[in-house]
């Protein structure tokens, strides 16, 4: 099912695509903005008739009680909140390591210049809440806005029948350290956090991933408050040789492409028999698994397998791809690592499969997709903090640096700025 | 001609808006999307094209050549090309102390996490090169991709009459160490950086300030390449006291007002004598300002005055607007520092002026405008890097992580993702 290209293939149906479809449609676009209008110009009231309306229950208060937040803990199994619990630690423990401090950078009696390096106030965090749910969402996102110490970590998802949420999604907010998680989901939700209502005060930043209208809504509010990526289908390059398992590659694509039809999957390998013995493994596989449409799917129309004639030039189609997520399946696989220069994260050796690093091994599994990952980076810590510099002169600084500032902006003609120097110096 | 308004109407009129003007009107994006998918499409010929129609005048060669950029340099004058020379200094020693290193998150012989970070491989910059030109704004934008690591970083800049472009232009990007020079502006050059064609590469990411086909084109490329922010208009909010000169504080609001009928200037204080001093103060200055007519209009229409009765509460208006520049002019400045939670930019004391920082200071004059200082930064170094997440489990490690992944993934209903870690495991 999945088909072999020549590389050359592979870079023109993959990532020289120049007939992209747009991700949003003008239709999600509308409604979106519809909604959005009516509840940042009306509030309350309209949020109300918005969630009567989409979610077709209206919780008797937005925010889950501390009651309800306890109650919830006794509605799921121990050895689950034990994991979460486990994943959390680990997940906390990488992302402390990203937490950078306030810098100086010049103090001399007359200049002082520096870098405030300091959380924003208030995040949203918006979780799924449709069939299936994600505490793993919860986790990814929550963790490093609490460490970056954001006053205020709100997640909203969608209420369920008996006004409830999913309990556990309240334990993993709860584990996460969530101050407040509101019964909300959808657009309504999105424009709840970013504008406020009588009863929900608005947030700084909107993170958490959602389907068509949750992303159509972030991108509307974007600018007024700040959001995380809009995330395209989740991706895998596996680069394998001959040494490589075919049992286990066979299993990451396909725990890659059961994720979503639109899942892109690639194996990029020297070896021939690993390319033919891996599709035999994902047709076994494949038999027993309950997302097995989906995942046949994905592997049929969003991927491909490449044989390559040296092993780098397979790290070439990657850096040209930039995926999501890379694993390497190789021997030696740390001596790859730097080989690696586009991709959102990287998975080494036959026993690191993508999975762990989706739920328990730490780093973040917010990442870049759609060859993003050339400019931007996962979801860290920095992605709740803000940068503020600051300058100060002395009047003998300001001296100093008058005639240089005047011709400078002379040369610009802003006169103005030639002046507020020379007025201090007694010149104008 | 500076209104003055109470705290509450201040709120209302810049801060709490709820009938913002988009910033970029549907006509605007139609054409920038028009002439950027036939960039995209046809490569080169439709460059020319649009080069011919918009700017004109169709260069010889793209880009400035080695002859050409020595040759600029005796078109300056020796005083301005030190000027540009000591404020590259400075603007280098600030960012310099902004790079980060990769880190290893976790060591043992299971287990190896870490976190590369990397430069950004191709960056564009776009320079303005109408009636004005910029020389700050390629030291700001070049400097810091070029402390990253940037591989190429190229600038690109209306091509003028007899074939050339402005020639400080073509010296300040000699000194922040600019790879390429481009002759292309307008929409055409956006296109071409972000798509290539059969004489440009692509870039990964485009910076650089423009006018609003510029920012149009910018965002609608957005996704395919990096973009640094959509610049709103300039802003500054003077805090303010009875010690502060109405000269100084006047001769600020005016090198503000004087960017663009736009800008937005504030002065907070909880003094109603400075208030007046700097009115009149303002109707002197501006009688010999060349810019005087943009600066009066800005001064009598996106300005304002407000009295405090205390200095803390002209802290809280300024954290509620969040604005790009911020003036505190104040005994003691350095010790209101940390009362300032958004801002782009904080300048401190009567002898900072923020044209210091506009041009010389070290801080960089790229930040967040309209409110976004609360969910983001100013350009820095970290803008042209790239962090990517690794992670390495023994068999071993995998094994006692198993069950946890499993545990949660089948709480997810990705029972694909439970048989990666199965599999190698010999138990599926």
């Amino acid at each position: 099912m999945i088909r072999t290209f020549t590389s050359e293939q592979f870079i023109e149906t993959f990532i020289r695509s120049k007939n992209k479809a747009k991700s949003l449609s003008d239709d999600t676009l509308k409604i979106a903005k519809q909604v959005i209008d009516q509840i940042r110009l009306q509030g309350e009231s309209a949020l109300k008739e918005y969630v009567q309306k989409f979610e077709g229950y209206l919780p008797l208060n937005w925010e889950v009680t501390d009651e309800e937040r306890k109650q919830a803990w006794s509605k799921v199994d121990v050895e689950t909140i034990t994991s979460l619990q486990k994943a959390a630690d680990n997940i906390k423990k990488f992302h402390s390591k990203q937490i950078q401090q306030s810098k100086i950078m010049e103090l001399t009696e007359d200049i002082i210049a520096g870098q405030l390096y300091r959380p924003i106030e208030r995040v949203g965090i918006y979780v799924p809440g449709g069939t299936a749910c994600y505490p793993s969402t919860v986790l990814m996102n929550a963790i490093p806005a609490v460490l970056a110490g954001v006053s205020e970590v709100i997640m909203t998802t969608p209420v369920r029948e008996e006004d409830s949420i999913a309990p556990i999604l309240s334990v993993a907010a709860d584990i996460s350290g969530v101050n407040k998680i509101y019964k909300i989901g959808g657009i309504q939700a999105i424009a709840a956090l970013a504008y406020g209502t009588e009863q929900i005060a608005p947030v700084d930043k909107i993170v958490g991933p959602g389907n068509k209208y949750v992303a159509a809504a972030k991108s509307l509010v974007f600018g007024d408050v700040g959001i995380d990526m809009i995330a395209g289908p989740s991706e895998v390059a596996i680069i394998a040789d001959e040494t490589a398992n075919p049992k286990y590659v066979a299993a990451d694509l396909i725990a890659q492409a059961e994720h979503d039809e639109n899942a892109r999957t690639f194996l990029l390998t020297t070896s021939e028999k690993l390319i033919n013995e891996t599709k035999i493994e994902i047709v076994k596989q494949c038999e027993k698994l309950p997302r097995a449409t989906i995942a046949k799917k994905s592997l049929s129309t969003q991927s491909a397998s490449v044989r390559v004639s040296k092993i780098d030039f397979a790290f070439d189609l990657v850096n040209k791809l930039a995926p999501e997520h890379v694993e390497i399946q190789l021997e030696n696989p740390l001596s790859y690592l730097s080989k690696v220069k586009n991709a959102g994260s990287i998975f080494l050796g036959s026993y690191t499969p993508e999975a762990i690093g989706d739920y328990f091994g730490g780093p973040n599994h917010v990442l870049p997709t759609s060859g993003t990952a050339r400019f931007s980076s996962g979801l860290s810590v920095d992605d709740f903090m803000k940068k503020t510099t600051y300058l100060y002169y002395s009047e003998k600084a300001l001296c100093d640096a008058a005639p240089h500032v005047v011709n400078i902006a002379s040369e610009e003609k802003l006169i103005g700025h030639t002046r507020a120097v020379q007025v201090r110096l007694g010149k104008d």
